[in-house]
């Protein structure tokens, strides 16, 4: 596997980086203010360690793609810190949004430091995501630094647009099937997009280039929601070991349930008339492949898997980290889980 | 007054540029997201107006102190409409944090959309407000626009180090009086110091003057909210209209208060043994003028005010702009309130 070779190199320096950027605002009497985010990056309090941590997805998406298009990815580190920053702000925010007790199986940190706290860390988090990606000025010229601060910014008012909408889905009854693609858009793909653009940009690509390098990034974002929607409804843990926990019980508006409703079948009047129990998911998840949904999620993941694939084919050199993005992109979106 | 006729000029530009910050934003299916913004900024909704909007004096202080550092203020507006969003983004946050249901007369973002949008809102001002700055290239060089920028993110830093000094301090018995300049340091001087440095830099001013302007608006903060402390307490509203706002009842971390319970006298004995009603206000005011507070903080207030002034003019050039801030200072810091 490439990818697990990337990987072993990669990630200390990742790790490396993010600690960096962290503990640069490490001070005397605000001590237990960095401890919230060290904490939340896994690195502090009960449970710290790799499982707490996460597979840093995006910033390896950032310096693999800088290493695909052709440039080493050791000037890419900092925006790579960056975008990590980023989505762990949007976690911490995230949680307090959904009440969120437990992340990653620790409580998350509005559970233990209180809610005003939490959203005064996750400020600083956002704000040091993008100083972070301004230290690319360390190595790259002050016209390309701009691009890359603006590449965030945008990703991020995307995120919060994608937000948005997820919690206003919340509280309506009808939502039509078109009205999932915005959300997960802003959500998902927005800053996975802005992930793989990054690294082609800090390559100092030519503008088509940066556009395919996009274009992977965009659809592996929307693949991988496809795929989490369809694994939150018939994967494993979802149909056999927690039902608590499918997708099914929880109300969330994914995109086996738009569609599922969308028929106006069998599983659009169980679901439109009577609250879902966990005893309920093995029947529903059967309605929904019986009325031909799990069929087209599937068919709409495989497609944009397809349209990830090609992306990252036009825009990629033929070298080894082609290879190990290839090979992201497919653990990302396997449905074997 | 000279500060009159800056105002009638630059106000309607301020507005003018916040709009379209905003506006920028706005798409067909996340209105509602720009109708919190537009909401917070005072131009919707119930009780929009002139009132609703406050006073726009940080980004008053970065234009005045680029015509005071001797170039023109029009260069400076997106920088000026950032440091604005910036102080928007940490009401809005803060209400939250304050479980404040009010803010200049009207219901806050949370009270109006929940908490969870109200978070997502104030994460879309405070990226729009980044965003807001680097459009400074338009005019500037890619050097400046990232300094800029930077300048912007350090405010932000200390910003959330102050709120989080003030949040740890709520749930703190006994708080030495020192512990009080770095709180108000993040939380006030900060931005101001920000938007001051932000005007000399936009000027293109060398780093001897810039300092100046930051020391200006550094002191400035400190002096406003010590100054805002005294009226807190012994302000006409604070003591006579609505008692049960006054400093002393909601139980504020304010200098008056630590600096009495410093003083191990009478007051401190009663704030340490019994909560504080409104009934007891003006005892325990009075008390505070007995046992020299009242003079303590005044004779701060008077020193830091010196200290704006003195930088103020080290820094400016002596033109109409400087004459303007002189005005803007005192009334800031004016006690007849």
């Amino acid at each position: 596997m490439v990818l697990q070779r990337f990987i072993e190199t990669l990630r200390p320096a990742i790790e490396d980086e993010l600690r960096q950027t962290i503990d640069r605002i490490r001070s005397g009497d605000q001590d237990g203010l960095w401890a919230m985010l060290a904490y939340h990056l896994g690195w502090e309090g009960q449970g710290a360690g790799r499982d707490a941590q996460g597979k840093r997805i995006r910033p390896l998406l950032v310096l693999l793609c800088s290493v695909a298009a052709g440039a080493p990815w050791q000037p890419a580190l900092p925006a790579a810190a960056g975008v990590e920053l980023i989505h762990n702000f949007s976690l911490i925010h995230d949680d307090i949004q959904d009440q969120s007790k437990l992340r990653r199986g620790r409580p998350t940190v509005w559970a233990k430091w209180g809610i005003p706290q939490a959203i005064n860390a996750g400020d600083l988090m956002f704000t040091i995501a993008h100083q972070a990606v301004l230290e690319v000025r360390e190595t790259m010229t002050a016209e390309v630094t701009l691009n890359a601060s603006n590449l965030l910014h945008q990703a991020c008012v995307d995120l919060t647009r994608g937000q948005y909408l997820d919690l206003a889905y919340e509280g309506m009854k009808e939502i039509p099937l078109e009205a999932y693609w915005p959300m997960v858009a802003g959500k998902t793909a927005a800053l996975l997009a802005c992930c793989t653009e990054m690294g082609a940009l800090l390559a100092c690509s030519n503008p088509d280039r940066r556009k395919a390098f996009r274009q992977f990034g965009y659809s592996l974002g929307l693949a991988f929601q496809v795929v989490d929607d369809w694994l939150g409804i018939w994967g494993n843990t979802a149909l056999t070991g927690k039902s608590a926990e499918n997708d099914l019980v929880t109300g969330k508006k994914t995109l086996p349930v738009l569609h599922g409703v969308s028929q106006e079948g069998e599983f659009a009047r169980f679901w439109n008339t009577r609250p879902i129990h966990p005893e309920d998911v093995t029947v529903l998840a059967k309605m929904l492949i019986d009325e031909g949904t799990q069929a087209y999620i599937e068919g709409i993941a495989d497609r944009l898997t397809g349209e990830a694939l090609v992306a990252l084919d036009v825009a990629s050199e033929h070298n080894e980290a082609a290879q190990a993005l290839r090979e992201l992109a497919n653990q990302l979106l396997s449905r074997d889980k």
